[in-house]
């Protein structure tokens, strides 16, 4: 190995800081070589900030003493966490490496998915039993704190079944009389999550609370450990993510954007794509269906692109406020006539809007401009063409809100991601059936005197 | 006022949890009445779940000496917030009923702007001298844990300029010896924030270091305030949701859904909706420029809205992707080459994935099926226009997905919000020059056979 003024990454001794630019750019290898350069202080710190993933990278470039080191550095849940993201074969080995409670600790977490509050929770967690005195409870609180529990700013009162009874923060028992018993101090009344409830859920309950910790419980109340507000953090962002990246129409990248791969990429992208692209299609028989009736108004297929993409434009507005609505739990499937309503009324004002500009520009285009003939712009029933794309837009506007708006409780109902309704999905999803609008509007209003 | 058991709204003595359910679709005046029907232990849960918007709502309906209670049950940076989100009139009023300590917090605390830290901390912290031995420095956080410091799990330790030197956590002091000094156990190397950082900076920082909590320092180093995790999850939620709202194509809501009045709704949405909508005006002057040139072959024209449409979909998927990626820091202004590059090659392969299935249809349509005249649809030259289209798909995908991809970049350059870059902007950007690359493609490639 090069001395580190060597280094043939940076030219330099690597810092952290760095390492931490690079990061991004180095393929495998180089993370790793960069990370060994480090000196341990910066090593701990800068592996303390990596994700699950690349942190199961560099443990398994390392020799066995090294791995172990490393492994014991992380509370459980991380490196629960950092297993899974390891290939299958080596996950043996690295479950080997630990000491025996931690073990233990780490089955019962990689039992739980990890998008469930039982694969987010640290199963150590500070408990008291409510008969002890308040003097005795902190005493215990302090030889746990050596075994390990990070978190005694909460203590979890448990019952001989390990059912969990009440909660002490340990400002409480600061306050308290020392000879008070736990049982006085202990509030009862507690926000728990299920250890099977899916992490934006427990998230939704620690925006609502604004909580720091919740207990997670199995179904008989038993206590499993706890989550904390670091991680839902963490899950907000990834939740957030995913749902922006569905909202642009690709799939859920997993990974910082820099970070993958292009094939990978293309695989993640060119799904919907393709899908949207055949929908697309349909648009081409339907102009064509039309074409041959109204090619005597030349001039009205230069609007579609414009009457289409304001349905599409509308329905992505109202998708994305719907899909965000239900995932902050500010929209229910049951509400969904409450929605229907309001976007009906939403829609039709917003085409109205349009439509008046489109017939405003029809109106002022005929009186400024000529066609190639010398005549006046849209001839001289502009107003009929004017109105027919007034209509054309209103119609347009109000079934594009109407399908973006009901699409993610369509989704929802059939159990599949609101997110799915992507801007994309309802342009297209619209763009057919803004043809169809369009023409047949033309047609109704232009048959008698055109045609 | 009516007996709880006549209660207009709801039939039946008001619980907290119907209340809870009901409220999105109560009026202000029915909310407050709600309230009060709220025994005092359920008001005062439902009470600190509020938002500050509706915490605003309940204590300016009720009497003075309700008011004083409600606010004093609040911590500072709570009643700050709600200072900020009442009427202008009643704010003096409101400061007024504070005691005099905590009425010095909030005057600190409003004169920074909501979405900076200055504006997200608490002012009550624990703090410590470094001289102090462990011993007393436990004994002194218990007395300030009576005086309304409300966390005490980290203690940041002080010099005589209030300048921040170190932090022990609770954890660390009690596993020290009892006659240790504070400086032989705090911990020197510190994350802190600016105050007048940007929330979503000081929430970048929570995530990559997994902090429960974060000293706030003013530029001269001087302590400020603490900024803990659960207020970071109410960031990210709100910046996440305004991101989507935006990438959507309308303004930030600002407040839930079904809460938002009509016609505040109509203002939100219209604004983007007319923009987008005089841009794609530009579509119908494009498609007139090309219609005489290409008359000759009708059948190009039902192509339009698939080719559009596709170079719109193609760049909602990048901006997205660009515009989560900068939210999480992944990508940095000085990236936009690496992703220029990056996106080249993705537009450019996805094109070309969209690109044949166009030329397939085109063939395959060809000898299915027959236009009106009888003859194979798309003629004998079905094969030039199959290349056609395929090459249009190719080059607008490419262009949608750069346009998305770079949007982004130019709008931070700019100082403004890269989320603005939203899936109808891209789309409405890439309708105007997806037409002109598709009839000009359509005029090179035809030139010679067609015309």
């Amino acid at each position: 190995m090069n001395a580190p003024e060597d280094d043939p990454l940076l030219g330099q001794r690597v810092m952290g800081a760095d390492l931490r630019d690079a990061w991004a750019v180095l393929d495998p290898e180089a993370r790793v070589e960069g990370f060994r350069y480090l000196t341990s202080a910066e090593a701990e710190e800068f592996f303390l900030e990596l994700n699950a993933h690349d942190r199961a990278l560099i443990v398994l470039a390392l020799p066995p003493v090294e791995q172990r080191w490393w492994l014991r550095a992380l509370p459980p849940d991380d490196v629960a966490d950092l297993i899974q993201e390891a290939p299958e074969e080596t996950r043996g080995m690295l479950i080997s490496l630990l000491d025996e409670s931690t073990r233990r600790d780490i089955t019962v977490l990689l039992a739980y998915s990890e998008d469930e509050a039982g694969g987010l929770m640290n199963p150590r967690y500070a408990r008291l039993r409510s008969s002890m005195s308040v003097d005795e409870a902190i005493g215990y609180l302090r030889r746990q704190t050596r075994e390990r529990v990070e978190n005694i700013y909460y203590a979890y009162v448990l019952d001989e079944q390990q059912k969990l009874v009440g909660v002490v923060s340990f400002r409480q028992l600061m306050m308290a009389r020392g000879d008070a018993r736990v049982r006085e101090v202990m509030v009862t009344e507690l926000v728990t999550v299920q250890d099977e409830m899916d992490q934006e859920a427990v998230a939704r309950i620690f925006a609502q609370h604004d909580l720091m910790c919740v207990p997670v419980v199995d179904p008989q109340g038993r206590m499993k450990g706890i989550v904390t507000a670091d991680d839902i953090v963490d899950v907000v962002r990834e939740e957030a993510t995913e749902d922006i990246q569905k909202i642009g129409g690709s799939e859920a990248l997993d990974a910082p954007y820099l970070q993958v791969g292009l094939l990978e990429m293309l695989k993640k992208r060119a799904g919907w794509l393709i899908v949207l692209f055949i929908g697309g299609t349909f648009t081409v028989s339907a102009i064509g269906h039309f074409q041959g009736k109204i090619a005597s108004v030349g001039y009205l297929e230069t609007f579609i692109a414009m009457i289409i993409s304001c349905g599409g434009n509308s329905g992505s507005q109202a998708s994305t406020l719907v899909i965000r609505a239900m995932a902050l739990g500010e929209v229910r499937l049951r509400d969904w006539w409450r929605v229907f309503l309001r976007e009906c009324a939403a829609g039709l004002s917003l085409g109205a809007i349009l439509g008046t500009l489109g017939l405003l520009r029809i109106v002022v285009w005929h009186h400024l401009f000529t066609d190639e003939a010398g005549a006046p712009m849209y001839g001289d029933q502009y107003l009929l063409v004017g109105i027919t794309v007034a209509l054309a837009v209103i119609g347009v506007a109000t079934w594009g809100t109407l399908v973006g708006a009901l699409l993610p409780f369509g989704l929802r109902r059939l159990g599949l991601d609101p997110a799915s309704a992507s801007a994309p999905l309802v342009a297209t999803l619209s763009d057919v059936t803004g043809i169809m609008i369009f023409f047949s509007i033309a047609l109704a209003v232009l048959s008698g005197t055109v045609f």
